[in-house]
């Protein structure tokens, strides 16, 4: 009697036929719409919020008994969030967010075709309260405190999306589905949840699978029946913001391993294949502090992103964003220019700069050696842009840091980093990394320029994913379960490996083949 | 490691043992609850409301690993409502509660041990839109007439679930759990659901399962976190109080056949054992109305309740309520009246008073014969208490609607009625019919009279057992699945039986072998 064909790619929404009551068949509307349901879902039991319930009969009634069904699932129940006319010509969406410590990147998406509607991003206003989740964990110890943050988390996701429907010609009352990823203790703070225990050993979160919410308990403002998946988490410091970009990378499905590293406010890897998946994060002890993120600053208009040698000589090619003049240099830029240094003889395999190889580029500061890269007449600034040795010894340390982690969980599992079939490179940062300048400089290994890909913002992509795809919860659940955490151990070993790989591009020279400096 | 034993013969509370989290077990809080509980369910997913998991962190540290879980189960999914130190000494309690279309009672029952607290009840007060259903389902077709009938039973539920927590020393808080039964029509009004497409052809319900629903969605001031069970409908004319009333009654489970008879606003017969159960209502048609309760007037101080012959004369004893001068008669009591007036032959076989039999206690008013029942100078009113032939015509009426009803039933499933193992007899005023008296008029089966069970409130005795065994929801679903809905066709063989039945005990005396008259 019901035709079914699921309508969309997504799978969130079935087109049903429910058939109309008559003296033989007396079943209710809210069964009559079950058994129209049962043939498009494979298995598992379903339920009506009871604000849909009260507009069924009208609805049924008004129409001809072709509909669109929004589900939402969890395990196996399915909760019936929205029922429209087949001809609705306004199809369900849903939000992407990801949750970030610094940023908040949102994307609406069309539950049926799976389309991405528009995109926005803003900064975290809990910033304010503290730039690092830590200065925000204390907060919300405070009497109020955690209170305060989810709101100041909550009100601008409202307002932006409010926003971002309104450019869209729709309303957030049209948003039945929200996919939220983010780091275990922004989560926390988003849901209400106390995060103080995260911090203390034994770092213990208040929830791992928060799975499927109702917005209205958030206080998010969307349909009043929209439901919110938050990505689960393995612990403190292995979040829902990564299980989405192993998801998005799709690491969990490929027959060769492969490693993602997320450069986020810290560095994450996930190694692994279909088979196993080894996760650590670069939090690691006094060794590793600065990070790779800390690099340079933040990119903008005049920022130096991208440095590049002319081939045979020692003269450099500058980008800058917009092509402003430089203002200062940003991350990969940092990177680009280390390896132009290294590779022409500027900088030593210990990372020192050769003064008698800079042709009097070099400028001295309370006896701190600066390498001139823009002269004063050329700069945004009215004075010489410089790097110093300090900040060239801080790159070669966090170069060293990310190596000895990625030499580490690879040695864990007994492969060898050049046997990895593909490097995914996920982060805002890490989409700018040039990785040749990194393996030049011994950051990533020698692999293949075709086995590295950026992944971009892959907690959005992962977030977007869920959307995307209805049934891809059991894979979340099962990246999770997959994982093993390898808690870094920052012993004898490791600083040796640390050690060696705070030479460029290595100690080992036989690491980085590819890398064929030119002697001067 | 966790020392798990069921603390409960309800069901609802787990005892459990939340492990202390360790560098070794870095399992969140919530899951860390989650596995203690794993081995005290059978199967199935666990999930928290938010509520509660914004409480956990700081109840698992407060306390010493030991608690009290109060869960709820929808299919195969539970919900942790509560989770209290093991110590605490209030336990959880749950309120059973039969929506009457009169009268709606209510009782608190302790979700531990299953005990009954205490126990209120009141007169529904939609009476004031309509004293029957029909009323009010055509007020709720009115604008805000649906919003304004809920309203009318939500709010003096909250009022006395108040008044009787505190009679017992509680809080509404306490209360974790709700069951309702009630007819179809007045579940879909406590819920707020449309209820006009239910007394349209089709007849359709807005839902047959509602299962369990938040409190607060309905209104109902309980624990924040609070789920309401109502029971399933069949449809229109079988409601959840029916339900409830088989699952009390027990006769699901029966070897024999039994039949269960709810003598409520309309009469609703059940048949059946193990393997199978036929229903109907008796509200059918025009032939039956006026029904079964119709008869006399409601008890009270002074209402004739009893009336008994004195054995071997034309002399009648009749008791009162509370033994006040008598102002009235009740159902009951216009049963053992009819009864001891055939019996006595004052009455024919027809039901018609048979005046030279009367020894002068007939009056005419109108040219419409009169018994007296008691003289004016014993009455409580001022003047003589009679019954007139169209009072006990319209009694004839009822008694051979009900026999039918029961004689159509049985003989659709080819069981004799003095085949039947128990009756069962629910409803108020069920429970003060005198089976004796009623088998003399034949209005019910000449059965032995041990056979006869008075249930009481069937609806709200279910509603408690389903307090009391966290585990029937499957049973309840059962019940519901293996009802087969006769539809009473009044056609000419079921007029035939009607006039048949319309004498005194029957035109056939041989299905009363019991009902020996003396002949005068």
């Amino acid at each position: 009697m019901e035709c079914i064909m699921p309508k969309s790619p997504c799978g969130w929404v079935k087109k049903i036929t429910v058939p109309a009551p008559s003296l033989q068949d007396n079943t209710a509307d809210a069964e009559r719409v079950f058994g129209a349901l049962k043939p498009a879902l494979s298995n598992g039991t379903v339920s009506f919020d009871m604000s849909l319930l009260r507009n069924l009969p009208g609805l049924l009634r008004k129409n001809d008994g072709e509909f669109n069904c929004t589900l939402c699932r969890r395990q196996d129940h399915w909760t019936v969030l929205d029922l429209s006319p087949a001809d609705d010509p306004a199809p369900p969406i849903g939000a992407a967010i990801d949750l970030g410590t610094s940023r908040v990147v949102l994307r609406l998406v069309d539950l049926i075709s799976g389309d991405v509607l528009s995109e926005s991003s803003f900064d975290n206003p809990q910033i304010a309260i503290g730039p690092d989740i830590l200065a925000r964990i204390h907060h919300a110890a405070e009497k109020g405190g955690l209170a305060a943050l989810q709101t100041l988390i909550v009100n601008p996701l409202n307002r932006e999306i409010a926003a971002l429907c309104h450019s869209c010609g729709r309303v957030p009352e049209d948003l039945l589905l929200a996919a939220v990823a983010g780091n275990t203790a922004m989560t926390h703070l988003f849901m209400g949840l106390d995060p103080q225990w995260i911090i203390r050993e034994p770092y213990i979160p208040v929830v791992n699978r928060p799975d499927l919410v109702k917005a209205i308990d958030l206080g998010l403002k969307l349909n009043p029946r929209a439901r919110v998946f938050i990505f689960p988490n393995i612990g403190s410091y292995f979040g829902g913001d990564l299980i989405a970009g192993i998801l998005y990378a799709g690491l969990h499905q490929k027959e060769e391993t492969a490693i993602m590293v997320d450069v986020g406010t810290n560095a994450e890897v996930v190694l692994g294949n279909r088979n196993w998946l080894i996760a650590c994060a670069g939090a690691a002890g006094p060794a590793l502090e600065g990070g790779v993120t800390k690099i340079g600053m933040m990119a903008g208009p005049g920022v130096i992103d991208k440095v590049q040698r002319v081939p045979g000589s020692r003269q450099l090619r500058i980008s800058t964003i917009d092509d402003l003049p430089p203002v200062g240099i940003c991350g990969s830029g940092v990177i680009d220019l280390a390896a132009a240094l290294f590779m022409s003889g500027m900088l030593d395999i210990r990372g020192k700069l050769v003064p008698e190889q800079c042709d009097g580029r070099i400028r001295y500061q309370a006896e701190l050696a600066h390498f001139v890269l823009v002269k004063e007449e050329d700069s945004g600034i009215g004075r010489d842009l410089t790097i110093s040795q300090a900040d060239l010894d801080s790159l070669i340390r966090s170069k060293a840091a990310m190596y000895t982690i990625l030499e580490t969980i690879s040695q864990s599992v007994g492969t060898a980093l050049p046997d990895l079939a593909s490097f995914y490179v996920a982060g805002t940062f890490g989409s700018f990394i040039n990785p040749r300048a990194a393996i030049s400089i011994g950051m990533l290994p020698d692999l293949p320029l075709t086995a590295y890909h950026s992944l971009g913002n892959s907690s959005l992509g992962g977030a977007t994913h869920y959307l995307t795809h209805a049934d891809c919860l059991a894979e979340i659940d099962s990246i999770r379960d997959s994982i093993t955490y390898l808690e870094l151990n920052v012993n004898q070993d490791f600083m040796n490996r640390f050690s060696a790989a705070k030479f460029l591009p290595h100690t080992n020279a036989a690491l980085f083949p590819s890398v064929a400096r030119e002697e001067s």
